[in-house]
């Protein structure tokens, strides 16, 4: 179910895709496709980017509906679902334009719900609707080195994966659709309750007399070890919050899982409690600091 | 500060030894310490250890007081401060016994502030006291690979090391005298809060209709990666619950930290939470499973 980094990269010479959102995130996946092989047509709400990937060969388009008229597989890599939504059924929206069989694949982290709705719209189009969200930020993004997560019927999530070699290590087809948004959902938790948990051990260790880097060295490699404890740890001891990851992605997301759960009708305690932490931190105006800055809300003299 | 498990195992012929508390802990912790060269003094609450290992050719003593009377240096390895406390201040325990200049080392999982009131204690009897509790589990005690988190003046903990090394694979001194402890309970927090996040992560991705087995995949490798997403991830897929470290463990350690944090003046929500919610496993009769069955508080049927 998951593929690995030691697969070839694909050759995507004959594939014509479209990319629309070109942020730090979509300008990279667009160059990856295009060493691969492909032929892209893009789109973005700012016309910079449009220009700047259009000077380098690929083709650009008016809107949505431009970019589905001209291919058979369209990626999507949004902020939220807003703009996805906005994208698929606004005025010239992917709606209007998509060729019946196309495949359309949201690569941002999204909502479960909206996810739903819109592979059933896109399905009634006669279209092909494949969540597909990714983790390891711009680094892995300009590298093709992405984790993806997709969700979505067996042969539309085939269909895609010589797109998702090319732009990822590791690539998982989780379950049905909305599957891909939903291990996004629970990645993200992992991390933000994690940050916090780290967060709060250090705090305490700091209150009680000790220092935090040495507490951080005692624990490493034990059963306390994580990916959070080694980089966000780091920054709790180093104070540098320079970002990474920001606090306002971090407590959209925390909101997000939030909402899910709700609607699910599921008590999830430790969510809720993270979303007001983060919710603390960007109202105190620390919204723009990578996400570890969660360990200021803790931090206090030592006595 | 941190030593690693390359260092060469020492050679503690000529070292006379007591070990206090011979569970499943102090066991293994005296055997290899025999195994390096050490004569060892025993004592236990229940006689049963005590013979086991005087027939392995180990001196039996009757009470803490005989123990610190037939050697220079004195480990704990207790349930908790109540317990150190009787050794140490009680009839016949430590302080009716222990020769000047003798270390006592506590490598047990106690309180700090418990811990810094016997250092005093222990000093004015003209002795030292090292704190350094342990993380790895018997699987480590028997292997002699424990991390050891060590909080004490140098010279004492300089003077402990060669038992250390023949302990432990990684070694930390931390700071101070409690610091070892400090740093036990910033791991176990982490500990005990990562469980909570990957639990409710899980549980909500199931709620969503996704196989948790198949999510825990997808997000392996990336940012959400930790040896508790590895190990009890892995607990909670299979719902198998077999400790491992019991949940009545982990609320003991959950409600030492919070205690500690108030005693401080600091508020730690979650460590707050993750007290309470380790007391209603507790509660609900789950008390002597893994503490990765936090993830049963969470666990609904998929809609």
């Amino acid at each position: 179910m998951t593929a690995g980094a030691e697969d070839a990269r694909p050759d995507l010479s004959g594939w014509r895709v479209g990319v629309i959102g070109l942020g730090l995130m979509g300008r990279p996946m667009a160059r990856n496709l295009a060493r691969a092989g492909a032929g892209l047509v893009v789109h973005s709400r700012s016309p910079g980017p449009v220009e700047e990937l259009a000077h380098e060969g690929m083709e650009p388009a008016a809107d949505p509906a431009g970019v589905a008229a001209g291919t058979d597989t369209v990626i999507l890599m949004l902020t939220d679902s807003a703009a996805v939504e906005a994208v698929v059924e606004g005025p010239r929206g992917l709606l209007e334009g998509l060729r019946p069989g196309a495949l359309v694949i949201d690569m941002g982290t999204t909502a479960v719900p909206a996810t739903r709705r819109l592979a059933v719209r896109v399905a009634e189009a006669g279209c092909a609707w494949v969540d597909a969200p990714v983790s390891g930020g711009t680094v892995a993004a300009e590298a093709g080195t992405l984790t993806v997560m997709a969700g979505g019927a067996d042969a539309d999530v085939e269909r895609a994966m010589p797109l998702f070699r090319a732009l990822g290590a590791r690539i998982t087809h989780v379950g049905g659709t909305g599957t891909g948004q939903v291990a996004k959902a629970a990645n993200q938790v992992i991390v933000g309750l994690t940050i916090g948990a780290v967060a709060e051990a250090l705090a305490l260790a700091r209150a009680a007399g000790a220092d935090p880097a040495r507490v951080r060295d005692a624990i490493r490699g034990g059963f306390a070890e994580s990916r959070i404890l080694e980089l966000h740890g780091g920054r709790m001891v180093s104070g540098d919050f320079t970002p990474g990851a920001r606090a306002t992605v971090q407590l959209k997301d925390m909101r997000q899982a939030e909402q899910l759960a709700a609607e699910l009708g599921v008590t999830l305690p430790a969510v809720s409690l993270g979303r007001e932490l983060y919710e603390s931190l960007v109202g105190r105006g620390d919204g723009g600091l990578d996400h570890a800055a969660l360990y200021r809300l803790f931090e206090t003299s030592p006595r």
